[in-house]
């Protein structure tokens, strides 16, 4: 058995008693019950996914994956291939907004080099590369299946380390110019939507980009014709490898029973892929922050979650992801800190 | 001329210019310009009302302003009046929702008991008391306008304070027993919006219970007849004394040029009548999270603001606002701390 089956094997239901013990706890602090809405939810499901009343979330962090995406070629981004390579010594410089957000919310960055088209160095950068950059999806695959296993078995590796480090809280996040094509295929090829309602502008293309990504996506579906209920499929033929790569991270981290928080329309694809290969992956996921891309809410209602935060951004790197560890963290101090009524003396009833 | 008058006199237009500049800074970073939504229109703000291209609101603190109200009698909440002073007690010994979430936030707390009915000592508790508790709203004024005055001073004075202690970013919240009711009366009075579309079950009254409160609500109005265009009126006659206390903080604070955030219903309900008085203190108003109660959204509205978190909370005490801290922290950090692509040498056009 691989590392991705036995890691699947491993993802399991989540301790159903302890999410009772934890509402009943949470009923007994000092507020009116339910009061503190999805926080409380959240603090149910941390106890779920750890087994722990009073879960932990306090040693936070956050992996970034870097691969390119060979359909650029077709013209679907508004910034050159480069600005992949470019932004990754961004992130190992500390200089981009991940680095920043990341240092508030107390969380280590670990940078992952899985597909860049360019050779990178750096001293904290994760070598991991699968293959330097994805071919063109527009004209064939991505990728080979083998070579999709091996991004979700470099995923899988990554959090596995963290883990061992002490990582009960994970962020994911990506670089990749390109990429929101890639994703917006995989949304049209995991939901019934009209790419009219899922291809938004990426980092900022104009109107003609959009009717020219939305072509390209539709030949890309045409040429490779994913299979729908074969997540593996779906990311070799319309992938990417930062994509494959994100969604090994979810599915390492689910079965360590810790919670991995998706970001934005690229994770949130990935997180679909994940959920293709093991529907139970999605109760060790997290929301965070609702895109302005268009298929990105979609994703959410795929996967029955709802976004914490609307701040209209469209960044990547796990921006959204990195902010909503505070309100994560929040949900586990809640449980963690608060009295009880009988604690503090108030009075129920009248 | 007394202190509420040279305070909002002193209250003025935010710094355009500098704002230009914070924009111009903004999009000069490594990320696609206006890509971070909402945390770069915050970073605008800040720089507009410190006057700072870089903004600073590491120095935080969270006013929480206690008081009752009289028309409790009237049986519109789920809870004894008494309670009020046994949460004022919880906040004083840390183990309240507030207190956790100010502490992971790095906010001191400060606690005012401006109008609790009962007696309160505690070595951390402001004791500011304006009144024993409101007058029953349902039957005549909520207070006389010498005592709606009184309440917004000791919010301005107590801001002050906080600012010559350093204070950069303010959070507002509450306890008491009733003030849903007060605070939906005063968006009644403030807006054109109907009882039905106002009102909400508080911390947890039934069906029967939300119809009393509708028929209280409009019993005030008709008895106590507030006028639309005087705030301190509105405050006085169906108001309430932390409802004052906290509309004197956010004057107090932006006379100083320093950021304020609203929190739920009963702190904005605050807002309406600060902006009643002076509306140029919308421009130092931060909002933070929209309340499950339904007149909230619509004080937003009203004070032309968006939430930026839906937590389908509806605890009070400025949990929302605390949570916030965050988010404005980061709109900070990032104009302070992210690189520019000059800096980092990346390629803008292809």
């Amino acid at each position: 058995m691989n590392l991705l089956e036995s890691t699947v094997n491993n993802i399991t239901e989540l301790n159903r008693a302890q999410m009772r013990q934890a509402q009943k706890r949470l009923d007994s602090l000092t507020k009116p019950p339910g009061s503190l809405g999805k926080l409380e939810e959240i603090a149910v499901q941390l106890a779920g996914i750890s087994g722990e009343l009073l879960p932990q979330v306090d040693n936070k962090y956050h992996v970034v994956m870097a691969g390119d995406h060979g359909v650029v070629e077709e013209g679907v981004s508004a910034f050159p291939q480069q600005v992949t390579t470019q932004m990754v010594y961004n992130f190992l410089n500390g200089g981009a907004a991940v680095n920043v957000l990341a240092e508030q919310a107390g969380a280590e960055v670990a940078i992952v080099d899985i597909g860049v088209a360019q050779e990178i160095e750096g001293e904290n950068l994760l070598n991991r590369k699968v293959k330097y950059g994805t071919d063109n999806l527009a004209v064939g695959p991505a990728m080979t299946r083998e070579e999709a296993i091996s991004s979700l078995e470099v995923g899988i590796e990554v959090v596995e380390d963290l883990i061992k480090q002490g990582a009960n809280l994970i962020g994911t996040g990506e670089m990749g110019i390109g990429n929101t094509t890639s994703s917006s295929a995989i949304l049209a090829t995991s939901t019934d939507l009209s790419l009219e309602q899922i291809v938004g502008y990426g980092t900022g293309i104009d109107e003609a980009g959009l009717e020219k990504k939305k072509k390209v996506i539709a030949q890309a579906l045409e040429v490779n014709q994913p299979q729908v209920n074969d997540g593996l499929d779906i990311l070799a033929k319309v992938g990417g490898l930062e994509i494959g790569g994100m969604a090994g991270v979810m599915l390492g981290a689910a079965a360590h029973r810790v919670p991995v928080i998706i970001d934005g329309l690229i994770s949130g694809a990935a997180a679909l892929i994940a959920h293709k290969i093991e529907p139970q992956v999605s109760n060790y996921l997290l929301p965070s922050h609702q895109s302005v891309e268009p298929g990105h809410i979609k994703i959410y209602e795929a996967l029955d979650l709802e976004p914490l935060l609307d701040l209209e951004m469209r960044l990547g790197e796990g921006t959204g992801a990195v902010l909503s560890m505070n309100l994560v963290e929040a949900a586990a101090n809640i449980i963690n800190g608060m009295a009880t009524f009988s604690e503090a003396g108030i009075t129920v009833e009248d």
